[in-house]
């Protein structure tokens, strides 16, 4: 296993993790750009923009790029996030060169106004999609509420009015800035020759112009508001729960992680024993998400409306508890090794260890070894989590209900 | 790479794929048995059963089974098939020994009345639940249809009626059979001690008893029959058609998988260039199944009530076409491709490879490399598909459709 790196003279960052005994190699382009960093009158260009990469460029159509992907074998795809958006791709070690050629030329992409006014209904039947699944639709609401103003409550899908509103001009403003070399990283992991992606990445996309691009870090105590929404069609209460926790840069987000897990892992947790497994919730799950800069704790419960009164008292013992008495060894350790399994069997496989290379590159500029990552979750004590439950009480939660509309709504 | 095979005296067949440098490894107990051995007094058996099996021993409750695999921090889960009961976990190397005799404990379930009998809704409402599906429900139909009164159209979860029906007592009896351990394998792959493992598999599961156990193993051509049903409920059309294929023995088995991806995969095949590209319909995909002395291609294609006739057309066009041209040079080297790099990248994780090496064990009694396999692809020529097509016509298609009720349903 080996590390390599180094940067353009416009500012991208080309990182690769040479691992000659694997069988396959990935690659992916890294863009430091999401929801958050949309102002409200362009919600949702970043997905949208997603979207359009796959339409074309100057020189390539759609069916041209479908066509050249399917010559490489290549399983690929890409994902916008409120912080990122990343285009991936695993193939065969002889087909890395080309995969990375394909996407370096997408990375330019022709952002014609004829594929931008079809491709907006796509986005917008994506939109209604998720605004009919109760359970993503709670989340992103709950995110709102809690991040209250700051970017990181932006809606990645954004509105079908923010949508409609949305221009082609608009768009190539936004891909023009966040698009900008130094705004992105080119990572490749698996087996692959570093010198040749290297003059690639020079060949392919020395040229980009830099640019001066910026994001507002805040961490975020959040709002702790408490919210509920009725609608006709549901039959079940879902909850979600959020609270402030530690950043993508900070060391404690392994101890975090560790937490999350303990209160809510699918099985096995605090939430699983006290709600699950005697049916007062159908499901009941925690999360810590690591943010740049912000982090939060992100619970969702499902359950009957005669049990919401019962399952919220239950968190609330829950967190009672834990604010008391911390956590215990056992439990400690039972979470690490769900966590190591997890972490250790995603990164044996390219695909999988290029998107934590990637990221610890966009957050920290550094390169972490899976053995560094699993030094990092071995290391964490019980009083380190307790530690940070006394910073970040999880009683101080944002929480945002949808359920069954109510005679008074 | 290091391949090693060991039998029990009662017939427990055990293998493993040693790899050092895996960093974690697997283990599974691959059962022969599936709805395929099951008369229609039982339909369902085996699914139940495979749920049963998590509900503990005479010395583990279903909570304590719940608590040992969280210890090991394992990543498990368990399948069944038409012909195959699958019970897998990945782990952390350490925990492979504690895991496997885990799973080696739960091969010799309790079978407990109650929890037979509380087991019996969850397993109703799974029913109800993929009944709920159409593109599943329209599988189901097409195949029972195609097979027609051969073993291989049992449906895999029952109905309502059989399995209400069913007994704990008809369990345990199908349990004594179809478990023996001479229609089992325990297989591992990734970084383990095979020793140790065999003198685990010697004091847990050599006691067990033999059996004569048997399948009956016909080729099937499918009835070729034609039918639709209507639901007034369903707003598309959902189309299945079943045709003729080689079995899991046969080393045409490649040549078909390659067909089947020229045909009918997600993308770039000739099902998406004529019938999703241009959106007559919104999904159109074929697979080839390989199974137990037999095999089946199988296409799924869902479009509006306009369009059947059209799609319909279309579909008779391309395989009339493909029986009187066969297929490209071109169209053969992306279909190797895209099977290479998704066998590759399948088999990188011990997971992975842990579900080839069972099923090679199962149909074949023999252990193939995974370059063993990428060989076979590679050699296809298209000579080798023309005669698969001349030999299995895919004109010669069994046909279920599941659309909205018409005016005289």
């Amino acid at each position: 296993m080996e590390f390599k790196s180094e940067k353009l003279n416009n500012g991208l960052a080309v990182i690769g993790e040479l691992n000659k005994s694997a069988k396959s190699a990935a690659v992916g382009f890294f863009v430091k750009t999401g929801s958050r960093d949309e102002t409200g009158r362009i919600s949702g260009v970043s997905h949208f923009l997603e979207h359009m990469l796959f339409k074309g460029t100057e020189k390539l159509s759609a069916l041209e790029v479908n066509e050249a992907f399917d010559r490489t074998g290549a399983q690929f795809n890409a994902f916008t996030s409120e912080e990122n958006t990343v285009y991936y791709a695993a193939v065969l070690p002889e087909y890395l060169e080309e995969v990375t050629r394909l996407w370096a030329e997408l990375m330019r992409p022709a952002l014609r106004d004829d594929d931008f006014t079809i491709e907006k209904n796509v986005i917008k039947e994506e939109i209604a999609m998720y605004k009919d699944l109760p359970n993503f639709d709670v989340m992103e609401r709950c995110r709102t509420l809690h991040f209250d103003g700051h970017p990181c409550g932006n809606s990645v899908l954004g509105t079908e009015e923010s949508i409609d509103n949305l221009t082609a001009e608009q768009m190539r403003d936004y891909f023009g800035t966040r698009y900008a070399p130094n705004n992105m990283v080119l990572a490749c992991a698996g087996d692959f020759d570093w010198d040749r992606i290297c003059s690639l990445a020079a060949e392919s996309c020395g040229k980009w112009p830099h640019k001066a691009v910026e994001r507002k870090l805040d961490h975020d105590e959040g709002s702790k508001k408490k919210e509920r929404i009725g609608k006709a069609n549901l039959v079940r209460e879902h909850i979600c729960l959020m609270s402030a926790g530690v950043s993508a840069q900070d060391p404690r987000r392994f101890a975090a992680s560790l937490l999350g897990m303990i209160i809510g892992d699918d099985v096995g947790s605090r939430f699983f024993w006290e709600l699950v497994d005697n049916a007062v919730a159908e499901s009941a799950t925690m999360q810590f998400g690591a943010m740049d800069g912000t982090g939060a704790f992100c619970s969702y419960i499902r359950c009957s409306s005669e049990n919401v009164t019962r399952v919220l008292d239950t968190v609330g013992a829950v967190f009672d508890h834990l604010a008391q008495n911390g956590v215990t060894k056992e439990e400690l350790r039972t979470a690490k090794n769900k966590l190591l399994s997890a972490l250790v069997i995603k990164n044996e496989l390219p695909m999988g260890r290029l998107v934590d290379l990637g990221f610890n590159w966009i957050y920290l500029q550094e390169y972490l070894t899976t053995e560094d990552e699993i030094d990092a979750i071995k290391t964490v004590a019980v009083d380190d989590v307790h530690s940070l439950i006394e910073q970040f009480d999880p009683r101080n939660f944002t929480q945002f209900c949808l359920g069954p509309a109510r005679d008074n709504q």
